[in-house]
């Protein structure tokens, strides 16, 4: 029997609803295929504990955690009560820095049955492999001068380590894929980081002679995100960069909802954290309307991540016939409750 | 007699296409009108002036040109010849900070007969104002050790008096629009400079109760653009962050090739500089398919520029009947040349 422990953290807003309801679907999984047995320890850590404790988890949060073999995260932030910058730092941020979740592996696919937002996303199926735990977010930095003469100052810091693990993933890959890799740049106009970031590229990339490379600056690859989707593979980009290319790309897959992420630790020192690309979603809260699927997708990223690809093959087929069958959420144009896409799925992989 | 001197700037790769081509359109709009005259002096600086000279301008170069009425620049960049850095940084990133040209005005809309890129642009009709001396474009920074341990630093600053520069900027455009600014930011991931970006557009926001605003972070902002992009009037960004929505707003559009822009020296102390949003685009050099529109519409933000506004209306006017009617280059679907759309625009405006 294998036993996976997996500390499930809500956080905020739609993700008290998208969470258990993977977790759900995670549950039937082990309950139809024998030899597997998932044990779930939920932690109320989110902007309402901070409200109550003055932080976003117990000081010794961490350690509570390091042994899970997963973090399986719904979403942080609640502006009414925390400052984001608080509360992501807090919680989110703190898990990526101290657990060396130094991968974010983002898929965008336009799954069967749902409208992708562009007009021609032939073959939109890519993965941005996001560095995620240096470069534009740092804390190093702050304020000098008060009043009209204040100024704030924020340093990127980008090692040669990270960039190039993050490369090396991004080529590893682009091997079983396509082939190809494009690194998202702005060395036109970021003037040290950016042609760092491009040399350490053409570095790497010299190590991989069968992957093809190209280079975009980050306003021409958006842009072409909408125009020529077909252009990508796989895509290596910033810890910024990729951020935003992500929620690009979850877009024209026809909504931020349906979009999965892994926050990888590579040197297994640490458990890896599973969170969607969405965020808290304030206006659709307790309505029962919160597309699950970006949390099951990400769950079937945690299955492959335990060495179990045969279920998670099996789980994001499931999701796909039911994306193809109308059963969806408002988001993706359909009438369905989140309830009832869960159930849905929770009855295909029954079926299987 | 009205004398405008105009230093023309083609630059790089297509830049030497459209730039003619518009400074023809001009042309034609002083011949119609009297009592307007355009004085043009073409200045060759660019990456091929680099090659021979080593820089991208003369010494004197800023000194030549300050007195003129307006810059038109075509396009920068050869990465073949020089590194982008290098070619920006020395001419277009020049001219923005030495002349001051702190505003970058962005229009974004869908021209009629043009199809949009999203599925669904209704009321796509939007300016992104862009923040456009500081910010994430610095030279502040630089590298330490060497070999594996390299790390690169990069600092952004924001200062409280271009950041408020920008905002009010945009809270007045906004109070001649549909009156509402949408703020572009980041606070959650980026510590210091997006926390204070979001105080400083609380604090101006209090000096216009009778626009609405909102705040969103990038990654949604992006998203939003493809998913829902009637939620935008006017769009306040930073330096990098309105680089990227205005390419993702040209994209939307249907093409880079089709978008304007403004470098806009408030103080009056120097000129401002006219150049459209797409760069030197070296896959089409030479074949008579670049897309003139961009350059042409630039054109007529520096008429509004220069107090001619009604011949910048009329020339968006026949710009749109020239896209209605189908006259249209090969990036938004048609399969007419850059000379001829552009001689259409040219018939167009001496029919009226
Ligand atoms: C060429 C580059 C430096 C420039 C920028 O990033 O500002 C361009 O993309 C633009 O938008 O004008
Ligand atoms: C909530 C925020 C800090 C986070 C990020 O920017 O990394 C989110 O947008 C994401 O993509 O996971």
């Amino acid at each position: 029997m294998k036993n996976f422990k997996i500390a499930n953290i809500p956080g905020d807003g739609i993700g008290k609803e998208v969470v258990p309801a993977a977790a759900n679907v995670l549950k039937a999984i082990a309950a139809i295929h024998g030899g597997l047995r998932f044990e779930f320890t939920e932690f109320p850590w989110s902007c309402e504990y901070y409200m109550e404790h003055g932080k976003m988890m117990p000081e010794d949060g961490l350690e509570i955690i390091k042994d899970y073999n997963a973090i399986f995260l719904g979403a942080v932030g609640n502006i009414e009560l925390v400052p984001d910058h608080i509360s992501l730092w807090g919680l989110l941020i703190k898990f990526r820095r101290e657990f060396e979740q130094v991968i974010n592996y983002r898929p965008a696919k336009v799954l069967p049955g749902v409208k992708s937002k562009i007009v021609n996303p032939k073959d939109f199926d890519l993965i941005v492999v996001r560095e995620n735990s240096e470069g534009e977010y740092s804390e190093v930095g702050g304020r000098i001068f008060r009043g009209e003469d204040e100024i704030a100052i924020q340093n990127s810091i980008f090692s040669r380590r990270g960039t190039e693990r993050v490369m090396r993933f991004a080529f590893e890959l682009a091997a079983k894929r396509k082939k190809h890799v494009t690194s998202a740049t702005k060395s036109n106009g970021i003037f040290h980081s950016m042609p760092f970031w491009d040399e350490v590229f053409k570095d790497v990339s010299r190590d991989y002679s069968t992957i093809e490379t190209d280079s975009q600056h980050i306003d021409a690859l958006a842009a072409f995100f909408v125009t020529n989707p077909e252009r990508f593979d796989v895509i290596v980009a910033s810890n910024l960069f990729g951020d935003v290319l992500s929620d690009l790309g979850a877009a024209i897959m026809g909504s931020v909802g349906v979009a999965p992420a892994a926050n990888i630790n590579v040197n297994g020192k640490y458990p890896s954290m599973f969170e969607p690309v969405h965020g808290s979603a304030p206006d659709i809260i307790g309505k029962n309307i919160a597309n699950p699927i970006g949390q099951i997708w990400t769950a079937k990223l945690m299955l492959d991540h335990f060495g179990e690809e045969e279920l998670g093959s099996l789980l994001l087929d499931v999701i796909e016939n039911t994306t193809n069958k109308g059963i969806l959420t408002p988001d993706i144009g359909g009438k369905h409750t989140t309830s009832e896409v869960t159930e849905e799925i929770i009855e295909g992989l029954k079926a299987r």
